[in-house]
């Protein structure tokens, strides 16, 4: 457990620092990447994920609760090669918080890069936009069903990567996010990843935040249902399929 | 040719659910990604084509009949390395049953994914476009000749893959798919694969989209013939000088 | 030579059809990436390398006399690896004639892809434009030099590939060359390649093109002389340097 | 220290000639790639430290004085593998000169390159940008708090990729600093390295730029300051949890 906790909470905080700093950066005030555009915002959160499992490596960097879960389901004791760890119950806790721990503190240090734009007048569902994604059309089944579909692209191509020979590294990781973003983004902004959602979520609730508006807890159950979803039928079809 | 069905029809399923997906997003109404641009529909299908490629890598990633066609055409009966599969009629037949059911589904997907969207007033050429390639100048010989260049390229390329040594794995195919839509899609939208086109196609005309138009089969021969034969071309071309 | 012939002449083919293919494509009328912003030619240009160097790399995948002349200048006879050719005067006469030759047949395939978009409204100077670069403040001294500075980029970079291990293989080109582009093609539309522009300059002289206007041989000798000057002084540097 | 210096400084200088070059194209007038975003900006700076890396190969590429002083600071006498080299004092003197000196060439060349567009009407903050960062909000404390962070990130990351296998090579670093620059340059415009600044910024303060502005020579200090902090943090926490 103790080789489990510290990498994913690095590692999953160097995600949502660089994947929260990419949307504030396109939509916050005054930034230099103001109004940059989806494709700039798929690349950040791709790159996010290539830093974060750099960092996280030596844990298997899950970084996601549907990837634990989906790794679970697949019955891939031995997923992550050299770096594998037996997914028990205790490691399974051990990933879980680690990943929530490590989300929240990566929010918190995006606040503090963008401290000054997010003083600047802004309305709330935009700064809540920078943690926590939002529907465009709020349909909950709906907004499940493409959570559960986008999950399970990530989760199911991930657990492919070890079959199939090239020297990507956590590459292939990053450029399957940017295209789940690019393609599956459009309709509830792709949290694809719990703890992506719900920690700096959190954070946005704690931290002293100007004009802040809603939490909007009322939608923040469908980006954890949904990938945990995604994420188990996933690793059930890998098992029966692979 | 158990081996090649089950990964075909769930690599091409990937490709088109992540293609259409980025289309859908750029297009439809009131997405995230809305007016996207073209350099994020590019590398949307491009990373299409790489998720799909490691879910079928078991049975040589064809995911496309002008593939199929132009590995026969080239003798290459070993195309693939390891994971070869001899090109006989039954083989044959068992990948384009495979790429078009896999085609059809991932369409599907892509419509639950985007269901709400679809939903919303738009005018019916515009959500065709998302299922299948149309012309922005109707000419159909002119059509044909783009989509034979554009397919050439794709095989042509795809067949020296293997006498390069590189460690990009499927990243290869993926970046010229990227490299095909930025330079040759133009005219016709780079079906490329009559699979990726027809498949989504016939997806359309059964699905209950409100507002739906015309599914213009007066046009859908031509990503049909253009890209085998631009992939017989680009597989004869290659036997005689590689 | 026979070695070296024909994959240069592909090779260097599929660069102009693919490169002149983006510009034809972000800015002909009515096409589908029309607009499409600085950063789809620069990665369509960079993958056009990517697919010329798979088609080419039994020649050592030169596909510019800019190249050729930087190896011979930096007396790196084994330039290319297992593909390496002996740079002599008929290797060099050979590479030479390739790259022309399959310059100019690469932009024959590019107009007949964009055929019909060539015919539309448009003035003179943006249909060459789809052919050969030309300047945004004419100045020929400085656009020498900007030229100078592109192709020693390209150039001395390249020869230091051999000695950096990675498993990118005709990817670390292709990425240079957007990278190049992105940075140093906003004065003169970064020819670095004599090739390049001179093949595709002659295609635009001979095809029958409606409302086609000059070929602005007056600028037509920059694009030679700025990118041999740099390849033979980043090939010097380089055999001083490294 | 001879085989440090000549490397570093080419390699220092081919960062900034590409990364102060992509701003140029972007923001100065007349360019091709006029206004062309964020993202062009991002690759068009990671893109310069993919060259950048290839020509310093040899000597471990630092081509930062954040990274020397975190490499220091992380103990990791062997970064860099087979290129790896001492970390002392006359080294590290080495190191910082040649970045420096590299930086001021580089940025010296980019001038050259676009000479013509600087000459002319801009104001005179957009040609200084140019060359060296400026936040959007005044506010020394939150400006160094965000270079802190990024260069944090840079460093932090770069130290990991030896424990990671992947065959990017230079390009994992490339990717990183793409990644930064979407996330975290959008207040300060993520200098994350005290020569690429201050290098460039002496260079503007020399030159001949007609309509030349201020140097900004208040601010200097803080893409200094900011930088050394991030990597030296970085390099501590690296020691204690790696």
């Amino acid at each position: 457990m103790g080789e489990i906790f510290l990498p994913e909470v690095m590692g999953t905080a160097m995600l949502t620092l660089l994947g929260c700093g990419v949307v504030a950066n396109a939509i916050l005030p005054k930034t230099k990447g103001n109004n940059g555009g989806w494709l700039l915002i798929n690349f950040g959160w791709g790159l996010a994920v290539f830093a974060g499992v750099y960092v996280a490596y030596k844990s298997g960097a899950h970084l996601n609760p549907a990837v634990t879960f989906g790794i679970m389901a697949s019955g891939a004791e031995n997923y992550g090669g050299e770096a594998a760890l037996a997914i028990n119950v205790g490691n399974t806790i051990a990933y879980l918080a680690a990943e929530m721990i490590g989300a929240f503190i990566g929010a918190v240090l995006c606040w503090a890069a963008y401290k000054k734009h997010f003083d600047e007048d802004a309305d709330g569902a935009t700064k809540l936009a920078v943690f926590s994604t939002g529907p465009e059309l709020r349909t909950p089944v709906w907004n499940v069903v493409t959570e559960v579909i986008g999950t399970f692209v990530l989760v199911f191509v991930i657990l492919y990567f070890g079959s199939t020979p090239s020297g990507l590294g956590p590459l292939a990781v990053a450029l399957l996010v940017v295209g789940i973003g690019a393609s599956l983004g459009g309709p509830t902004g792709y949290a694809i990843n719990p703890a992506r959602d719900l920690g700096p979520r959190i954070a946005h609730a704690l931290l002293p935040i100007p004009g802040k508006g809603s939490n909007d807890w009322g939608y923040s159950w469908i980006p954890v249902v949904g990938p945990i979803l995604g994420g188990l039928i996933a690793g059930l079809l890998f098992m029966g399929v692979a």
